[in-house]
């Protein structure tokens, strides 16, 4: 039986071993990816963003024992800080929410971008769409919100919540504008600290300033207490609420539509560089191109002109 | 006079509108970055970066000060967290730092991801070639130092500073550990904060545990006020001997090799993606594919080898 019948059929060891072939850029993976795809489409897909110190970890472990409680089985993807040499997500999976660690209707990915096909996007993606082929029915993905890379990822999620918390610093008013657009719900957590009500003020009057709200949902700014458990029911329900109103509003077409495009593109990009590089790795190619560039014989531009017109040989005038 | 000979000239705005071009992808940026290579190569680019709140932007404020009182001419690329639906940098040119706006020695240029040829890296290394181009001595690349996209960008800088500041929050730890690898010189700034000497005494402990030393150098941690200029003419002088080490030790050459590579690969990468759509858009061929997703009729991995098997047709079986 192959990986793809044996993720269809709910095996969480034939699930794991996809995904580290996944990370291990191995061509079979594509394979059973491709049987996987038609069988995919479930899940709901959560993200989770915000800086570091909001108590992302925290609030992910709550919100699948909520939705456990609700008798649904959760996926939790967790993008870690990735140390850029060693190549690891630095949280491995063991130290989050071992409390979860026996229960088979949970199940836990770190992610980090080294090792991946193609970028951190391309593999969380992929890695959602083994969890739904799973049978999972919430997929979480929690990231930090900074770069854009992550925002990236957040466009995988059917419903973005961004955590924010009280007094993190000087430039935290910058990101909070970054992130204003792409939050479905937005959620002061650490609520009991100094300054949670301010915080939870302003982020009300900046979505109050918003110029256009694109598909008519209001986003709601929410307080929890994740430590504690607190605020994180009706965080379900405000997560569960947002999921009916997108898909009675029909903005879950449109989102589709872009998700599928983007997919497609990021593996186009992925692949036609992968060709590309093989091409060149039977004549020393790059190696003669980087020497040459060190000497400023060439420019990179220049250089790339020239690859392409050997392996596209009928598109050179596009 | 082409805009590549204007700036070699070291006209300011000549430079400020090729930036636009290269922005905005207009396809003839790429004719005057081609003529610009062979003279570039001669500056200094030193990275900063760090998490959000630590005073980044002071600092490199402060350095800029201290370069130019040593008769160095100073570009700075800042790179602010994007707003990724409006697509502008949040900070614009004009707040930051406005005490060097009628300094001809001094050339800021604030980058977002949004508009660029290819992601922020790219955008951040041609702007960079351009400041090099116009004869800043010292180029200083500000970025937050979260996601991979910020990783990529300290590569391009020959010494990064990883700033750092007493008591962010919980998740800094493994952040520390995330960005402990790329730091050629660590700052702690706000060094009167309560924290402070802990939060030097654990980076130099971290560092002391690093199994290898790859070149030799061993990152010192220093402390900064930035608002008050303390201890910034020290870590002028450590960026200054970073360099001389990193020229004597010959660990430079690697370094621009590496960098060649990867700026041919990233040229590379996006040109195949952009020739590939427009083949595609000859014949609404990518919405097709998107509606057939959609639909679950084809796979994104199956539908992307046609398209190859199309624009390289000798390369169909690499």
């Amino acid at each position: 039986m192959s990986l793809a019948e044996q993720v269809l059929k709910g095996n969480i060891r034939a699930a794991a071993r996809l995904m580290r072939d996944i990370d291990d850029a191995r061509p079979q993976a594509i394979e059973e990816l491709k049987r996987l795809y038609p069988h995919t489409g479930n899940a709901f897909i959560v993200g989770i963003t915000g800086p570091p110190g909001a108590g992302k970890s925290t609030l992910v472990d709550q919100l699948t024992a909520s939705f456990r409680g609700r008798g649904k089985k959760v996926g939790v993807v967790a993008i870690d800080p990735t140390s850029p040499f060693t190549g690891g997500a630095i949280l491995g999976d063991r130290i989050r929410m071992n409390r979860h660690s026996c229960d088979e209707g949970v199940f836990i990915r770190s992610l980090a971008t080294r090792g991946a096909l193609g970028g951190l996007s391309r593999s969380t993606s992929d890695v959602a769409l083994v969890m739904d082929a799973l049978g999972m029915d919430i997929v979480i993905i929690e990231t930090v919100g900074v770069g854009q890379d992550e925002v990236d990822i957040v466009k995988e999620a059917h419903t973005t919540c961004v955590v924010m918390v009280p007094g993190l610093g000087d430039d935290i008013q910058a990101i909070k504008a970054g992130i204003l657009e792409i939050g479905d719900i937005f959620v002061v957590n650490k609520a009991d600290r100094e300054g949670a009500d301010r915080t939870a003020r302003e982020l009300s009057t900046m979505l109050d300033m918003r110029t256009a709200v694109e598909d008519g949902w209001n986003p709601r700014v929410m307080k929890t207490e994740a430590q504690r458990g607190t605020g994180i029911e009706e965080l379900t329900e405000e997560i569960l609420s947002h999921r009916a109103f997108f898909q009675s509003s029909g903005a879950v077409t449109d989102f589709l539509r872009n998700r599928s495009k983007r997919h497609f593109i990021g593996i186009l990009r992925d692949t036609l560089l992968r060709k590309a590089l093989l091409f060149m790795a039977e004549s020393n190619y790059l190696d003669m191109i980087v020497a040459e560039m060190n000497d400023h014989r060439v420019d990179p531009y220049s250089a790339v002109e020239e690859v392409i017109s050997k392996i596209m040989p009928d598109r050179k005038n596009v």
